[in-house]
């Protein structure tokens, strides 16, 4: 590993509600972490390379806290019905296609491939209930340099036959097979329990997750509070639990401070949030997918008051696009009509509330991650926002926010760094 | 004028429930007109040359209803507002500059080179009320080859000292000479009057324009409920008048069957929508605006079930993209969440009634554009979906819809055709 400089025009969040700029700085990279922003070059790093980036904006990479590697295949498509309806239309008969390897090759080079090419750089990833494809999947996760933590998904009732496993204890055991099998095999990439959501598992299954979480100090993701009518679902399902997540929280797997994320949470009531609050579970707001599937809006102004912990997700293919940077912009819309349709007391996001979570935020699940304090991980984006010509002067957290909003990342992303090795260039 | 066809996989709408998809096919423009599609190319036009876009998408231009084009030089900046705010903070200071011609240069050549490398063929484009930087406004659109509406805007009250015309009688002559020497001056851009919204325009301003517009048989664009203060604002400035839209129909510029367009109609009552409906007015849907200064959603829905005339417009800077792409998701997006949060009994957009309100429904105003059907002005844009791979086979809509939603127009619009001759190549 080399230490480095990138000299550029610096931005990154201290907390949700202090963005930092630094125009014409340096961040030193050291021993794969930043040891700060300084506006010249301290003494001490004067022979470090310098990557100059000099009138590009650099930040830190994204973290997306919630994506369905094989759902990739149809982003875009067939968002014309509601969650339950659209997971059988779409998701499924998609998913069973990656009992065939030749078919997941394909569909996971594609999916990598976007990955490298993103601004993210940590991600939390769905793959199907398919241990070998899942295992190909974290392979080409692996090579894209990105840091992720990649789940064999499990389903054991109310799912199709060609996308259900044989028992709970088929699922489980499989679930053991695939975390022995991966979570020393590479350098960046992590095995993660990954229970489709209350409604795919029976209550032995979950109840084997949890003992597998506890077993493995593995980390957990699934869904939560989406839909009204799934919500519905699972209060008939788990008639005993107070509540979805309580549910959840009753198998053993709902937080461990910081271990489990849960997507979505827009149909959360005051106990729900109050038990997650308690358990430190991570919310991954999807606002494309709320909005694409017709799910409504999350209130995320109560979850940043309340200092939850929570990151953006993009939750493909409910949400359309693998960007963060659109995620940004879908959450700060959507809680606009939040404010405007629902709640005239929960104030509409921030600019830097979106960047906070889009960074530092989400990033925190993954240690210190998001930010270019001392001792954070070093990821970082550079992007070329020369691409977007204004005819007036603009400050640097004006170019930020302008780079957010025109999808920055897009076609002016120059180079991404994760762990502090570049590991994409648009030159290259 | 030359005749040739194009050869591709050719997309358009006949009604706002039909989409016509007709893979690896020939569309033929002959003296700037459509003559219809083939499967193969009829005899009679055998000699005519072949624009060979085998495999990529072949559809209709793009008609945006409403933009401002002083406001792109701070598009994604600063949505954290409302409307009557937002005009304060943001768009009044930047809309002055425009009385120096060489700042008006600057930002209006950035302007003018987005709209050429953009999809969107058909433009209706407020300037500011400086009637030469206007004038320099339309010199640069015209020479991009799309068809554009052009407004010198009219303000004579509760504006700026530095963004307000001296009188009405001042405002309204200088509005005649605007008419008079741009109405001929062009082949591609046209003049329309263009009152900011009844705010800021006198009664005895509205009369005059009034008059002007029926004296040149001239359009009309402007704002019409957009925001719930604005409304409340209107009504207490025209106590006499039934609603916002009576008040522009008092003035004589409310329609005339089709040549007005209003941006927004979100809080049209049913009195109101029934005139809309009675004089023909076009509604300008701008979602993204909508959601960005957190208007509200309108319901669109109940103006498509009315047949009403209706486009899509970006609204740039209360929207942030000049893509019509982009303003498809988010009303599809908006849509839903309308339909989830407000009234479940306006079922969402549907892909093909967005594609018909972007294509055929917006460019209606300019005459018989937005179709390849027989007859039609041929306006056509080519986009190279083969940059969005998919490791499954798709249906012609299929594509379709993921290059709207993927935005296929920023990275893959190969070449863009307006009344038949081709404006933008991303060869060239």
């Amino acid at each position: 590993m080399s230490d480095f400089i990138i000299k550029g025009d610096i931005c990154y969040t201290a907390d949700k509600n202090t963005l930092i700029t630094r125009p014409d700085s340096y961040v030193v990279c050291k021993d794969g972490l930043s040891v700060g922003v300084y506006d010249t070059i301290p003494e001490r790093y004067a022979t470090l390379p310098v990557h100059d980036r000099g009138g590009m904006l650099v930040m830190p990479g994204m973290a997306d806290l919630h994506i369905h590697a094989p759902q990739y295949a149809y982003r875009g498509l067939g968002m014309d019905m509601e969650l339950l309806d659209w997971l059988n239309a779409y998701a499924f008969p998609e998913e069973a296609k990656y009992a065939d390897m030749s078919y997941a090759d394909r569909a996971y080079t594609i999916f990598a491939e976007a990955v490298k090419k993103s601004a993210t750089t940590r991600l939390a990833v769905f793959g199907t209930l398919h241990r070998e494809a899942t295992v190909l999947l974290m392979d080409k996760l692996e090579a894209t340099g990105v840091v992720s933590y990649v789940g064999k998904v499990n389903m054991d009732r109310n799912s199709p036959d060609d996308l259900r496993e044989e028992s709970a204890a088929a699922s489980a055991e499989d679930t053991e097979r695939f975390i022995l099998e991966t979570r020393d095999k590479y350098k960046n990439t992590y095995p993660i329990i990954t229970p489709r959501f209350i409604p795919s598992c029976s209550d032995e299954l979950m109840k084997s997750l949890g003992e597998l979480s506890k077993k493995y100090d593995a980390r957990v993701q699934s869904h939560l509070s989406e839909n009204p009518s799934e919500v519905e679902w699972v209060r008939e399902l788990c008639p005993l639990a107070e509540n979805y997540g309580a549910a959840y929280d009753g198998f053993g797997m709902f937080g461990s401070q910081g271990k489990t994320i849960m997507a979505h949470c827009v149909y959360s009531d005051d106990r729900e949030i109050a038990l997650m609050k308690n358990r430190g579970v991570y919310i991954a707001h999807c606002p494309a997918s709320n909005m694409n599937v017709a799910s409504g809006v999350a209130p995320v102004r109560k979850y940043l008051d309340m200092d939850m912990r929570i990151g953006l997700g993009s939750d493909v293919a409910g949400g359309h696009s693998e960007s963060v940077f659109t995620a940004m912009v879908d959450a700060l819309q959507s809680s606009r009509l939040y404010w405007r349709l629902v709640d005239s007391s929960l104030k509409p996001l921030s600019v830097t509330e979106v960047f906070y979570m889009a960074t530092k935020g989400g990033g925190s699940f993954f240690g210190k991650v998001g930010s270019f304090e001392e001792g954070y991980e070093f990821d970082a984006v550079v992007i070329d926002d020369s691409l977007l010509p204004h005819p007036q002067p603009l400050s640097l957290s004006e170019r930020l926010e302008r780079a957010i909003y025109l999808g920055g990342d897009i076609k002016a992303l120059r180079a991404k760094y994760c762990r502090g090795r570049e590991v994409f260039s648009s030159e290259s």
